[in-house]
C-alpha cells in the first residue's frame, strides 16, 4: 500500500513525489505537512468548480451557481470523494491521532484531498489540477439536476412557514452516539402549527437537522 | 471614454469585446449582465491570490495565509482597485441606479472588477486572468509585511481582554451620516476594566468598529 495508489486514483503522475507525500502528511506527524497545501488546494478547487458550473449551466443565475458550488466543495462531499480514493489508509499521522482514529475523521480526509489538489497544481500547473478535479467530480457534476439548485431544507422550511406567518421550527438534539470522530446525531424538528414533529439523523448535527427539516417539508406536502 | 480604457487599465486586449461589455453591465441595465461573471471571477481571484501568497511566503502557516487572502479579496480592497481603474465611469447601469449614485457604491465597483477577472478568464484562459490579477495587485502584494499577518483589531482586542479574564468590549453605533450609498459611520468601543472608551469612523459599520478597536488597543498599550 503506497502513496502511488493515490496518485493513480487521482490520475496524476507526480514529477516530484515529495509533494504527494506532503499532501498526505497531517501536522500531527511533523513538518512538512499538508496545511499550506490545503490552503492552496482549497482556492484551486473553488475556482475549478466555479468554472465547471459556469460552463455547464449557461442559464443559471449567480445565486444558484453559488449554492451549487458550496454543496460541491463542502466537507461532506470532499470526505465522500476521499473515501473513494482510500486516502485514510495512506495518511501520515502522529501517534496520538493514529490511536484516536484520526484517519477516519471527515475533516482530516477532506483536508488531505484539498492538499492533493494543491500538490498537483505545484507539480504540474493549473490545468493539470483542473483535470484531476474535473475527473474526480465527473459523476457528481453529471448527476446535478435542476431540482438540486434549490435552497437547503432548513431554509426552505423556514421560508415556507414565514410565508404563512407561522412560528419558526425548533430543532432539538435528541441523541448522540458513537465514538469521538464517528458520532451519529438524532435531531427533532418541531413545528407548532400545523403540529408536525419529525426526526433526522446524520454524522453531524447540521446534517441531522437538514434531514429532519426535509422530513418536515414532506409532512407538510410542500 | 470607452470600455477600452478599462481593458488598457487591466492590460488585457479582449478578443471578444462583448465579454468586456458584459463585465461592466449591472443587472439593473438588463441582460446579459455581470452577475455570473462575478461568480466566476471571484473563484479565480481566490485561487490566484492563494497561489501568489503561497509562493511569496514559504514559511507562513495556513492561518496567516488565510487571513492575508481574506484581506486582499475583500470588498474594500477590490473597491480601491476599481477606483484606480476608474471603473465607475464605465459601468452600464439602469436609470434608477444611475440616479441614486450606484456607480460609486463600493459593492457595485468591487463586483464589476471581479466580473472583469472572469471575463479575462473566458477570453484567454486562467494564465491570462492570473497575469491581470497579479499585475493589479503587484503593489499591494509588495507592500505586505509580517506585521500585517496579524488578526484584525476586534479579534486582537477580544483575545487581549479574554486573556486577562475581563469582560468583552461593547460596540455602539453613535452616528450615521451621508447619502444612501456613501454613508459614514461612527462607532464607540467601550471597555469596563480598565475603563477605556474610543471611537472609530468608516464607510461601513464594520470598518468603524475595527478602527475603534484599533484605538482601544493603542489606549491599552498592547
Amino acid at each position: 500500500m503506497t502513496a502511488q495508489t493515490i496518485a493513480q486514483g487521482i490520475g496524476h503522475h507526480f514529477s516530484d513525489p515529495a509533494l504527494l507525500r506532503t499532501a498526505l502528511t497531517h501536522r500531527s506527524f511533523g513538518t512538512p505537512n499538508n496545511e499550506r497545501l490545503e490552503f492552496l488546494g482549497d482556492g484551486i478547487l473553488d475556482c475549478v468548480i466555479a468554472a465547471a458550473l459556469y460552463h455547464r449551466f449557461p442559464d443559471l443565475p449567480e445565486g444558484d451557481l453559488s449554492r451549487l458550488r458550496a454543496n460541491l466543495v463542502r466537507q461532506e462531499t470532499l470526505h465522500a470523494l476521499a473515501l473513494q480514493l482510500d486516502i485514510g489508509n495512506h495518511l501520515h499521522l502522529g501517534e496520538g491521532e493514529l490511536k484516536s482514529g484520526g484517519a477516519s475523521r471527515p475533516s482530516m480526509l477532506a483536508d488531505a484531498l484539498e492538499a492533493l489538489f494543491g500538490a498537483v497544481y505545484l507539480d504540474a500547473g493549473f490545468d493539470a489540477a483542473s483535470e484531476v478535479i474535473i475527473r474526480l467530480y465527473a459523476s457528481l457534476l453529471d448527476s446535478l439536476k435542476p431540482g438540486q439548485f434549490q435552497k437547503d431544507a432548513k431554509t426552505r422550511l423556514q421560508e415556507f412557514l414565514q410565508g404563512r406567518k407561522k412560528a419558526l421550527p425548533r430543532y432539538r438534539l435528541l441523541e448522540t452516539s458513537g465514538a469521538a470522530h464517528l458520532q451519529s446525531f438524532v435531531v427533532a424538528c418541531e413545528i407548532d402549527q400545523p403540529a408536525v414533529r419529525t426526526t433526522g439523523t446524520g454524522n453531524s448535527r447540521r446534517i441531522a437537522e437538514q434531514n429532519a427539516a426535509e422530513q418536515a417539508l414532506k409532512a407538510l406536502n410542500t
